[in-house]
């Protein structure tokens, strides 16, 4: 294993164990056994580290996505909306604390603001596919041709999304599959 | 003003400056100009500190859904759900760097939840808060008796939640104001 890996891993362990403030870069560098001077050389900041654990160890979203667009006018497309908001759920769920954990720290939050402004990245990005894919659905009247795609996109996002942080607060009564599979009844009408 | 409400005033302020983690009690009570032995005459521990923040300081989510659950029946609808969403958008901007200052901070996070799940407390709460409110609103035959209630609200409160947290990491191209009505009309179907 390379050593951006071996950061890496030592990064998302930190991240889990002490928090985001708590997995300092010394920190890093001494689990990933490399010198703070070679973890720098690799990363120009903790903001980018950050980052890459976000982009490179979450449970993919992007894949789901693919697969979701892969799937227009195939199949059922509620079920396939059903299979995607599983997967959104798992992403947000493990995404959760990383990301909340950048938010909840000033000074390491403006650097990540302008990097993600800089590389036209952010975490808005999945609305706008799904509601590529919402669109491309309604052009194959499979979906309803009234329904507002970015609408409906930001509502399915965000409810998957709220969801992923309640259940770190709390323990939720319903299970997320029988959740799911209401919410996208419920948005589609169906 | 008392004490109390020194150390919350100080508390906010160094949550906003330094994040949850760098907000620590010493911080507090100093910005407080009061003893750190005073400060847990008040509070048992910064947990408590952080949810009577979160309760007391946040621009009140609470008194926006009082006054829907009051517009049952009167004016319209719609409308009415329009401005409690941009009510839940304000308050959950305000609310998600120290709500994500807590989910990013795994000891924390793990008193905080035991001391959600004793006092019964939780911000899963407004989603059913808001779900009874539609009930109403069904049995007043003003909204669509066929729309699933909890799941309306879980996309409706989901969907301000998710918005709120994004705003922190990029700079959104549609205003509040024309997202918050589109929203509502495609969950409503109006």
């Amino acid at each position: 294993m390379g050593t951006r890996d071996r950061i890496l891993d030592a990064a998302e362990q930190a991240i889990h164990e002490f928090g985001i403030a708590g997995a300092t870069t010394k920190r890093i560098a001494q689990q990933a056994a490399c010198s703070e001077a070679l973890l720098y050389k690799h990363f120009g900041n903790k903001e980018e580290i950050v980052l890459a654990v976000l982009l490179e160890r979450s449970p993919a979203l992007g894949p789901a996505l693919a697969k979701l667009r892969r799937s227009v006018g195939q199949g059922d497309p509620a079920a396939n909306l059903v299979e995607f908001t599983g997967k959104a759920l798992e992403f947000y769920t493990r995404a959760a604390a990383v990301a909340g954990g950048v938010l909840g720290d000033p000074p390491l939050m403006a650097g990540f603001r302008a990097m993600l402004a800089k590389a036209d990245l952010g975490p808005h990005l999945p609305i706008q596919a799904l509601a590529e894919i919402l669109r491309a659905e309604q052009q194959a009247g499979r979906v309803e041709a009234g329904l507002d795609a970015d609408a409906a996109a930001s509502l399915l996002m965000g409810a998957c999304f709220h969801r992923a942080n309640l259940t770190h607060f709390v323990d939720l009564p319903d299970d997320d599959a029988t959740w799911s599979a209401t919410i996208v009844r419920t948005l589609l009408r169906r």
